[in-house]
C-alpha cells in the first residue's frame, strides 16, 4: 500500500475511534511516532485515556498536536498562570514547527502535576504540546549549544522525521524471512564497534566506533559490501557515548548516510560532546580527521531519542527497546524485536551487571530473547576485580596517608563514568568524616560531563536520586568539588593546599592531567592513582609499569618521585564473575551468546565456561563474519 | 601500475628471455592467459623449452601466435601433408581472430606426435596454433552446435576474453587481508549451491544450481548485498553439470553479470545440454522461465574452460585448480589459491571417493589446503551404500528373471552419469555372457550425453580409457545399444520382445519413460528398476512407496502390475564410509571443514562424526552466513 494511502487509512480509523465533538484533520509519520493534528487539542487533552487506547489498538507511539496556536506570548502567560509558583520554571521555549513548547523546570513533577493533570490543563489551555525537562543544577554548554541548535535546524528536522517517518512505516515487501548479523568490528579485540542487523527488508548498524590506539585497523569495515550502500542502512542505533562504540558515526554523514541515529538522550549528549574532543585530539596530532564538526551536527540532528522501555519502530520489521545497562550515563543495552514474533536479540553494549555509586546494575530480563551479543572485555577465568567497597577503602587509605603527609593527590581519569564514581566516592567520604575536609579540584571535561549527568537525574539509580531529590542533598554540588577553569587556577591548585586532583586524560595521553605531571611528580609525598585499565602504548602504563624518567618533548624529561599506586575496581564493566551470573539470571535464557568485545583470550574462554556451565550454545565471532539467526 | 605498462614490461622482459632470431612483437591478456604474438612463431616452436620456460618464470600461462597466418587452404594441404594418415583427421577449423586451426582426428596422439613433435611441424610449417580434439566416435549435437557458435561469436569472444584478461591481471589495491566465504545456498538442504569466495581485491561464485521439487526458495540468495552487484563479480566456477550446481549459472546474465565462467570442457556441453532441456521442462510445465535460450548462449560464450590440474589465475589474487571428483564427467573439485600463499580452500562439489566404471576416484591429494566445503548428500551414519559389485549382481538377477519370464525392465536414470554406469555395467554383463544377448534400449537425453561422453575419453578413468584406446573396445558402441529416436521406435520397441529400456526422466516426472510405464505397468511380467534416488513429490517415490493406481491426466490412470524393485549402489555420490574415508586420506589435513549439500540431520551427524574422529574444526553452516577464513 502508499504511504498516503496508509496514512489515509489511519485517519479514517483514528476518526472513528475518537468520540464527537473531536476532529482529527490529519496524520504524520513523524521520526517513530505517528502524529495526530487536531482542531481540538483541549476536547482531546480531557479524553486522558484516548491517547493510550489510540496507541494500543494502532500499535505506533501517538503525538497529538494542534492545528492552530496560541500566541506564543499570550500562552506563555498562561503556562506561568497554570504550573504552582513551587514548579520553579527557569525557561520556557516554543517550537512553532513541531507545536512543541519545552519548559524547564526545576521540579518538573510540579510542571506534569498528578497523573499528568498540570500538563493536561496546560495543552487545553494553549494547544502547544508541554514537555517538561528539569532544569541542570549545573549548567552544560553542550546541551545548551544541542538545543540552540534543533531549535535553529527546525525545517531541516521537521522535514527528516516525516521522510525517516514514512520509510520505518514502509510496506513489508520481502518474501523471505530471515535475520542475520555481520561482525564489522569489536570480535575478538577491544574497539571499533559495529554489528549490522539485517533482515530482507532492512538494516540496522548497531555502534560505529573507533579502535583506540590503533595505528591500522582503527575503523569498522565499512567498505564490505553487506553494508553499502549506506544510504540503504535504515537506522543506526547506538548504545553509549564511549569512543569505541560512538566516535565514527559522523563519519557514516560521510560515506552517505542520511537516517536516523537512535541512542538515550544523555548517550546523544555525550556523544556529541566526546566526537568535537576527539576531532580536538586529532587536531593537536597532526593527524587527518575523519570528519568535521559538520558532521557531529549532522549528527545530533538525525539523532532520535528514546528513554529506556519505550517500544519502538525502527524499521518495517524492527522494533527497538533500550534497557539500563548500568555502564555509564544513559549506556543501553539495545533489544531488537523482529518480525511479528520472529525473533529478539540484544547487544548489550558494554554493562555492569553490579550496582554502582551511580546506575542500577543492567537490566537481565527481557520480554524475549533468542540471541545475546555480549561483551567480554573481562572475559577470562582470572578477570575478577575487588568489591567497589573494597576499592573505595583502599582510595581513601591511599588519599589520607598522602594528605597526612602533606601531599597531593593525582587521579587521572575518563571524563565520563569512572570520574562521577570517584567524585561520589570521596563526596560520601568526607561528608561521613572517612576522609578529611579537603578540596577535590576536577579539571578538563570532568565539570562539563557531571553537568550532563545532572541534567538527566532520571538515568541515575534509586538511591542517588532519591538523595538528590527527596533529601536535597546533589552530591555534585557539594561544596568539596572546585572546577578548574584557568592556567592560573591550575597553578594556584599546584601551589595550594594537599587536595586530590581528578584530571583528564584518563591513560595520560595529554590533556590536563600532563601539567600537573610536570609539576608535581618530583616531589615524593604526592601521589598518583590510576582508577582505570591502562592500555599498552600509554605513558600511563609506562608508569604503572615503572618507568621513572619521562622525557617530555623538548622540555627535557620529568622524574617521577611520587608514589603510584592502583586502584582497581572502580570498572564500569562487569568482571568475569559478574558476566557468568549475568547469564545465570538472564530471563529469559537465549539460545545462542555470542561473545564480543574483549581480546581473542577472554572471549573464546568466556564462550567455553558459558558453554559448559549452562549448555548454552556460544560462539566467539571473528570480524567479518555473519550469522544466521533464524 | 595501469594495465598497459605492465604489458610493456612483460614485453620487453620477454624479449630479453627470448634468444636472438625471435621478435616479441606484442604480447596481450586474454582471458587466464598471456599471449605472445611473433613474427618467428616457426623458430618459436623450435625452443621446444622456451614456453614452459617463461611460464614458470613469468608465473602465466603462455600461448605463442603468429602474427602473418599462412593462407588457410595451404595451411589444411601442410596438415593433411604432415600428419600421418593413421591419424585419421576428420575435420580441419581455422580460427583467424585466435590464429588457432582445430583439428579433428580419430587418433589425437598421432597428430600430437612424440613429445608433441608433429604439432610443432604443424606450427613452424603453418604458423596457425594447432588445437587437436578426438573425432567423437557418436557424434554430439550439443558438441557441434557449441563449436559453430564459438566460431560465429569469434569477434565478441576475442574481446571478451581481452576483457577479462586485463581483468583477471589488475593491480592488487587492497590493503586488508582476508578471506570470507558467503553461503547462498545448499546449506542444509540439497540443491540450489552458490558460494562465495572473496577477498578484499576480489569476488567469486562457485556454482548456481536450482532447488529440484521446490516450490519456494527454489534459487540461490542472489539478492542480498554480499553477492550485488553482480557486476563485481570476478568469474564463476562451476563444479559440475548437475542442474543443483549449473541451472542458474544462465540467469547470472540477467542480473548484470558478464564475466567469465570457468569448468572443464566436458561441464561445459553438459551444463548447457541440461539448461536447455531445463527450459523445455519449464516450457511444458507452462512455468515462467528465469532465462531463455540467450542466455545459455551468452554462458557458452563466456565460458572459459581449464583440464584437472591446470594451475590458472582467475583474479588478481585467486588461483583456480580443477581436480577430478569422479562423480561425473568433467566434474571436478575446486580449488582455490588465495594471495601469496595467503590461503587455500577447495569446494568439492558431488564427489565419489570410490573407482566407478566410469571414473577414477576423487582427489584426496591436494599441493596446500586450509579448508574443504564438503558435500554431503549421504552424511548421516547410516548412509552405507552396497557396494558397485552387489549392486551389478543385484541388477543382473533382476533383468535375468524379467527376461525369463518374457518380460521388459524399465530404468528409469538420469541422462549423465547414472545411465551411462548401467550402461557399461549391462554391455560388460553380456560381453561376458552374465546377462543374456539382449537389447538395450536408450530413450530421451541420453544418447546425446553419451556422445558427450565419447567426446572427451581423457576424463574417463585409465581402464576405461585402456579398454577404448588400447583394445579398441569402445562399450558405449556396442551392438546391444538402440537408440529410440522415434514415437514408431518407441511402439516397436513396447511390443517388441524382451529387453531393457534405459530412459529419462530419472524421477518419472515427465519424460519418454511415462510412455513406457503407461504401456508396461499392466503386465506383471515386466520390471521398474530404480537406480537411482527418488525426491520427495515425484511419481517415482510415489510408485516406490507402493502405490499401485496412478492417475495420469485425463486419460485415467495406470493399473501398476509390474513388478517394482530398487537397486541401490550406483551413485554418483560418496557413501558415509566413503566421506569419512576420504577425510581420514586427504593430503594435507585441512584444519576446517564445512559440511554442505546433505539434508540438516546429515550435515551435522557427518561435522561431528569428523570432529569427534579427527578432531578437526568442522561446520554445518546455514544458508546466508558468512565464515571468515582468515
Ligand atoms: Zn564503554
Ligand atoms: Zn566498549
Ligand atoms: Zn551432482
Ligand atoms: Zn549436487
Ligand atoms: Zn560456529
Amino acid at each position: 500500500m502508499l504511504i498516503e494511502d496508509r496514512l489515509k487509512e489511519l485517519r479514517e480509523l483514528i476518526n472513528r475511534k475518537v468520540p464527537s465533538g473531536i476532529t482529527v484533520s490529519n496524520v504524520e509519520f513523524e521520526g517513530p511516532e505517528l502524529v495526530i493534528y487536531t482542531d481540538d487539542p483541549k476536547v482531546f487533552a480531557d479524553q486522558a485515556d484516548l491517547i493510550r487506547v489510540l496507541a494500543r489498538d494502532l500499535r505506533k507511539r501517538i503525538v497529538v498536536r494542534p492545528n492552530v496556536l496560541e500566541d506564543p506570548e499570550k500562552a506563555y502567560d498562561e503556562i506561568t498562570r497554570i504550573v504552582p509558583e513551587n514548579g520553579g520554571i527557569s525557561d520556557i521555549f516554543f517550537d512553532p514547527d513541531t507545536g512543541e513548547v519545552l519548559i524547564e523546570a526545576e521540579k518538573p513533577g510540579v510542571v506534569i502535576g498528578k497523573n499528568g493533570s498540570t500538563l493536561r490543563d496546560i495543552t487545553k489551555s494553549i494547544g502547544w504540546s508541554p514537555k517538561v525537562v528539569r532544569t541542570p543544577p549545573i549548567e552544560s554548554s553542550t546541551v545548551k549549544q544541542i538545543r540552540q541548535y534543533l531549535r535553529a535546524s527546525r525545517d531541516e528536522r521537521k522535514e527528516f522525521l516525516r521522510m525517516s517517518g514514512r520509510r520505518i512505516h514502509r510496506d513489508i515487501i520481502a518474501k523471505d524471512q530471515w535475520v542475520r548479523v555481520t561482525t564489522l568490528g569489536c570480535c575478538r579485540e577491544v574497539g571499533r564497534a559495529a554489528f549490522l542487523l539485517s533482515t530482507p527488508e532492512s538494516r540496522i548498524l548497531i555502534d560505529c566506533g573507533e579502535k583506540p590506539g590503533a595505528t591500522n585497523g582503527a575503523t569498522p569495515f565499512l567498505g564490505v559490501p553487506e553494508i553499502q550502500p549506506l544510504t540503504n542502512l535504515d537506522a543506526v542505533v547506538l548504545t553509549h557515548a564511549h569512543l569505541d562504540h560512538c566516535a565514527l558515526v559522523p563519519l557514516l554523514f560521510r560515506y552517505g548516510f542520511n537516517g536516523p541515529i537512535y541512542s538515550t538522550p544523555p548517550t546523544r549528549d555525550l556523544s556529541s560532546m566526546l566526537q568535537l574532543d576527539y576531532l580536538e585530539v586529532i587536531r593537536k596530532e597532526d593527524r587527518p580527521a575523519p570528519y568535521s564538526s559538520n558532521e557531529v551536527k549532522q549528527y545530533v540532528k538525525n539523532s532520535i531519542t528514546l528513554n529506556y522501555g519505550s517500544v519502538t519502530d525502527i524499521a518495517p520489521d524492527i522494533k527497538l527497546t533500550f534497557h539500563n545497562a548500568g555502564h555509564i550515563l544513559g549506556s543501553a543495552i539495545a533489544h531488537f524485536h523482529v518480525g511479528d514474533g520472529l525473533y529478539n536479540i540484544a547487544f548489550t553494549g558494554d554493562f555492569n551487571y553490579s550496582k554502582s555509586r551511580l546506575f542500577n546494575p543492567a537490566t537481565a530480563n527481557f520480554p524475549r530473547l533468542e540471541a545475546i551479543f555480549m561483551e567480554s572485555t573481562y572475559g577470562a577465568a582470572h578477570d575478577m576485580t575487588p568489591s567497589r567497597k573494597d576499592a573505595e577503602i583502599k582510595l581513601y587509605e591511599v588519599i589520607k596517608r598522602t594528605i597526612e603527609r602533606g601531599g597531593k593527590v593525582i587521579i587521572p581519569a575518563f571524563a565520563v563514568g569512572r570520574s562521577q564514581e570517584v567524585m561520589l566516592a570521596l563526596e560520601e567520604g568526607i561528608r561521613k568524616g572517612d576522609l578529611p575536609a579537603i578540596k577535590i579540584f576536577l579539571d578538563g571535561m570532568i565539570k562539563e560531563a557531571t553537568a550532563i549527568h545532572t541534567t538527566y537525574p532520571e538515568y541515575l539509580n534509586s538511591d542517588l536520586r532519591n538523595q538528590i531529590f527527596r533529601e536535597g542533598l546533589n552530591p555534585f554540588l557539594s561544596e568539596c568539588f572546585e572546577q578548574v577553569d584557568s592556567s592560573d587556577k591550575r597553578e594556584a591548585v599546584i601551589n595550594g593546599d594537599p587536595s586530590v586532583i581528578i584530571t583528564t586524560s584518563g591513560m595520560m595521553n595529554g590533556g590536563p592531567v600532563m601539567e600537573y605531571l610536570h609539576n608535581l611528580a618530583a616531589d615524593e609525598r604526592n601521589t598518583l592513582v590510576f582508577v582505570g585499565y591502562q592500555a599498552d602504548g600509554t605513558l600511563g602504563r609506562r608508569i604503572q609499569k615503572g618507568w621513572r624518567e619521562i622525557p617530555i618533548g623538548t622540555k627535557g624529561s620529568i622524574t617521577i618521585n611520587l608514589e603510584v599506586t592502583t586502584v582497581e575496581g572502580f570498572s564500569g564493566h562487569s568482571d568475569r564473575r559478574q558476566l557468568m551470573s549475568f547469564i545465570g539470571k538472564i530471563h529469559p535464557k537465549p539460545e545462542r551468546i555470542f561473545c564480543i568485545h574483549g581480546e581473542e583470550s577472554k572471549t573464546l574462554d568466556l564462550a567455553s565456561s558459558i558453554y559448559k556451565k549452562f549448555h548454552i550454545q556460544t560462539h566467539s565471532p571473528m570480524n567479518l563474519e555473519t550469522y544466521r539467526m533464524v
